[in-house]
């Protein structure tokens, strides 16, 4: 079979899969899910067309790091085939851990088993199957590689990951703005002391791919909507959850219904990760969407209008604040829609709830942008822009929300 | 609540919602449900990017709907506000009728009932409840009013379904080359005695758009691995079926455990509509998903390989002819596999299938296109274009493919 | 003739022109000849595709304009037919006193006279010709009338000439993050006490289109082989003039010709601007180059070196700095030159300049970007961005360049 | 200095500069006047984004046929260094002998010399000035190299010149549909006998090259408006020289001076070629644009009515007919005009002309598409496709124009 196989991308153009070790990893059923999960959950309910999913994510990150390798190295940064392998294959399977809908499904059902985890374990896994072809692989993604740049390049703040992900979802949202020169930022890529840094003349293109990412932050990450239907989410999962825990009967399908109705901790997945993985790996965003349909239809009413929420777009509002939400406040809404609604506040409590938008966020990458003079020196981004406040770019700005039904009488 | 919504829309940029009337039914759950049913079924297996849905394309209709009755309206077209209306409801459900996989189901389980059947039935449906006010657009989807051009606009030659299907499917998949003019279409539409037709300096764009549509076709349609990918759904889905009228206990989802284990035909829909109606617009991709994933695991070999196959892109062997393809040279196949796999002639013939291409086809739309030229006259196009035979483009090519699995020693 | 012309725009699509006096406008000479005047000057020298045309800017212009007061009419704006025709009137000419090579020109030949009194005095010379139909375009034009918002959009921090070409600048230069999301921007558009606002949830979209501002600004209008390239224009046409007052006969087009041997200042344009104005409507960049290419071939050695080096692109270098230069470095090479070129230093001063960038840049528009809230009030941005340093991107940031002949031994 | 630049470019994004030999090919000033005559001449009359130049054209060339090169020695073509930096060269340089306006040009002032000849004698200097580092490339472009498929690269039915100019007007004029699949058709190109084939696979996107081409031609390059233009063009150099030839002291540039009064003709160019040359180098757009500017002023009404023409897009009247125009016809409008003129027939004869397109035509290449099998055959193209009438494809369809000016009472 011809392996250099060419996979026509909307976002990149025509991508050449660039080994055929990488082709193999790409047939993988364990890759090959990750056509089943989306990239940005239930945001098409703002965005109808960001339907794309993982899969195309992961292999426009593989083509992003072919051309930046390719770059680097006409700089003379030293690269030897088996690490441009090795980079692209940890680039590759550096989301395979997620499952569908991650952040909800681990503020639920597999509540603190991280998909970091997930992905570190999964990567072992197909190394022995691959007889230990992705050992260097794995020592770039876990950062145990003397060259800390090759790492970088697969997480960090100038990683190909969100390289990808702001280019192709700013495509398919058509949030055109948000669009970021990523071509520009490759060729500004440059390497000192083993530490990746962008030539000092690309600090317009970093300011403009922060400001950019920051827009779409706030644009579609955090998009009021989407942080309405991704509370309903949890909470509809939770509240499976807490019926199943009871006892009750629920339609769910087999990989569902196992994290349903069993107690999985990261402990039990540390100590017998082949009784939770096989189950893991058969869930994709459609047991999540045929389960809710049908519990659409259940009789508990909290259930029912969580699930329905979620399948006919029927969401809570949500109130956005720079300050925590009163409890008083929060407490007479509860006692609103528990009267309209004839039911307990402990069952009221999953229909209501507030939090802090930055518990949602995308892990912050601790290391900082340096930028590198043609007279030798590197200094950190902060140094240099006069027109960004970066320590404010950093740290996430907290927000608060407060989701509640409509039509409550609020 | 604000009823002039604007959406984002990666291929035609913001589009406005025409009148509360089109929100309100945009918002209705029959509608919500086609966001869960991909436009291009599994043709993601070849283009990864086409994971776009009927939703978006719906409403990527009703704009260009928008554009080419405001287009007609400076050209005198005599639209009134009524009929501005009730062609844009009637392109905004022209697709209500589709079921997941629609050319797959009507090939294996729900087979006889027509989308266009469907469709059809739920617009009288939802004109019940929306107090009679869709009369018009059903007259004019159904083509029982008098201005023909309305109902050319939802169904003919260049009504607005393909213009945005074209487009559309062109951007997600990245046949870049498949992109139609549109723009330019759109304002070449004339209308002529109730008749749509194109002007006369348009001829080049026309020519220009049944090329780009044959490519489409040839490059995304009927391409190999979509016809593999199709071919092996049909299968799944009438293995599972077979299975199911045998008595054997399959996972399903509930809606497609309805009608793999009850004989649903099209005479059973006419007469108690009722009985069949919400099990079908209970079902959608995930539920076809969910299943195969779990037939994957199953025992019955047959069931396993087919939904294998879908799950996890472990297709069959196409062959494309011009011609058909010889008996004995199938049975050969059917006799191989058999002895190799052990199984019977009839569960190999599960496997193993030949067809002819058009039978997959989008239904043609027999009208010709007409081109008016500035001193009144009207003409075929077949009499305007020297360099296209339109003969051969109106009637599809016939090609025969056969389908068998991989490795099977042909 | 139909005066309801459609054109068409490689950067906003199919532009319609919005009433017959403003195809009148476009038809007129003096509106013509802006098609002869590239909108960047010679930044082709950097990015070739930017070869683009005031004609193209303003129309362009118009059409967000239209898009504009479209949108601001759903809001209530409460703007009259007669209003709205009289703005786009003004977007229109608002370039219309541009000659060639603008900043060039005024630098050099036509020394103290500004665009804007031209643009002032031509429309006023159109208005009587169109029998006073401009008087309302003229007052909004100059800020006299009473709804200032219409001033702002032809002129202000957000106004149409702004978007248009950053858009367009972004388009063809091919910097694609220079690109600024024009119709969100004019969808969040707002009027709040007859002063244009930006609804709060633009804020980003804001700060977005500041920082892509920036970029544009130093990747393309500040870029040095553009600096540098102007800095040669202007000397070649100090020198031309130079040479030409001291009764040297130079070749040079007609109307070159006129302001190289007369001397003409602000105040003759005032009191007898019949005598200056056909001149420079005489005048394009191909006067401008077809002098130049004379030149490069001209004895003296001082005009032949700057002409060529607009003709063949043999630029001089620049050094940029945020501190001044030292007049001792400046004059050690002009005495480098001089020795090498056997030229007295004089004659060396047109071939070494150093200046400040903030001279050449668009003049800075003085009012702040107001923001809107649900609740009533206003705020400035300033109050509202946490991560813009609006203070910086408000003051220009003071750059300096030296420019000098390459190879001079430095 | 770093000769291996990177360019900007909007249609290719960044494109780099292959080799040190083409980056100072690129400087030579031979190469830089490219910059300063447009591609599609007076086309931006109808198009006004369409003010690109040869020079992008040329490096855009450069740009897709490194990328056919690298593509067809994955498919083992055997292509060594020397061969690709020569079919580098001889792309580049294809058009290095137009001049300004070259079809009106030819049709005009240099009656009879062709820009093919000019090319071959130029790229002849180039290889004297550049140490015989050119003889490969010259072979090439005059298909005297034993592999046809390098020269077929250059100049042939599927020659990197034709895909670059199409997709690059089609993206400067904004006709969207005229858009080819470059990448999927390089992707597809082969070689077979040392002749280029398609293969079969690339039918539909041959199909679609062949319309979109067609569609590019009618709806850019014989556009009506485009036809009367180039004519007032010629006829204004025609009027110009008669004038000039009769002893009429006409302003004109110096090149174009030398021009209108000598009598170039090919013999001349033959047997002095250095008496000729450096006028011809001389000449650009602004040459043309800048005399016409005074011209449109001159007292010859002939010379002022066509002058005017072409600067302020005052154009003549053009009629389109599959047929030859009747003389009978033709005398009445020349009575016409010379009646309401008060101008002799003779000179009426300058204003008005009939023609055949065909003659405005780009040359055709004579050799057709081939077309490569898997089984190893190759066919033409016109045997492969069932829908495209090739033949008719092939013979530039014939059509009468005839131009007269407005207003004259026809």
């Amino acid at each position: 079979m011809n392996k250099k196989k060419i996979i026509n991308d909307p976002v990149h153009g025509f991508i050449r899969i660039p080994s055929e070790l990488i082709f193999d990893l790409i047939e993988h059923p364990v890759f090959q899910r990750l056509r089943r999960i989306k990239q940005l959950g239930l945001s098409y309910f703002v965005y109808p067309g960001a339907t794309h999913t993982r899969f195309q994510h992961a292999i426009g990150a593989v083509h992003l790091m072919s051309q930046a390798i390719s770059h680097l190295q006409m700089k003379n940064a030293g690269i030897s085939p088996e690490e441009e392998e090795a980079v692209l294959i940890a680039i590759l399977l550096h989301d395979i851990g997620h499952g569908p809908f991650s952040h909800a499904l681990e503020n639920s059902i597999i509540n603190g088993i991280s998909h970091e985890d997930l992905s570190d374990y999964l990567m072992h896994e197909l190394n022995r199957e691959f007889g230990d072809k992705l050992d260097l692989a794995i020592q770039i993604f876990n950062n145990k590689y003397h060259k800390k740049f090759l790492h970088q390049l697969v997480s960090g703040q100038l990683d190909m990951d969100r390289m990808d992900y702001l280019k192709r979802d700013s495509f398919y949202t058509g949030v055109v703005e948000g669009n970021i020169g990523v071509d520009r930022l490759i060729k500004m890529l440059d390497v000192r002391n083993d530490i990746l840094c962008i030539e000092a003349k690309g600090i317009y293109s970093i300011e403009n791919f922060l400001i950019a990412r920051r827009l779409m932050y706030w644009q579609v990450y955090y998009h009021k909507t989407v942080i309405a239907s991704e509370f309903m989410l949890v909470k509809t999962l939770q509240r499976a959850r807490y019926l199943a825990q009871q006892g009750e009967k629920l339609f769910a399908t087999p990989p569902l219904e196992f994290f349903l109705y069993n107690n999985i901790t990261p402990n039990v997945l540390k100590e017998n990760p082949a009784s939770v993985i096989p189950h893991f790996l058969d869930l994709d965003d459609s047991d999540i969407m045929v389960s809710a349909k049908q519990w659409s239809k259940h009789n508990d009413k909290v259930l029912q209008i969580l699930a329905n929420g979620i399948i006919n777009r029927k969401l809570v509002k949500v109130e956005i604040s720079k300050i925590e939400f009163d409890p008083p406040k929060i407490d007479e809404i509860i006692g609103l829609i528990s009267k309209k609604e004839k039911l307990s506040a402990a069952d009221v409590s999953f229909l209501v709830s507030t939090d802090c938008i930055a518990n949602w966020a995308y892990t912050d990458k601790s290391e900082t942008i340096k930028i590198s003079f043609s007279d030798g020196t590197v200094k950190e981004i902060a140094q240099v822009s006069d027109v960004l406040n970066i320590s404010y770019l950093n740290e996430m700005v907290m927000k608060y929300y407060l989701c509640y039904p409509k039509d409550c009488g609020v």
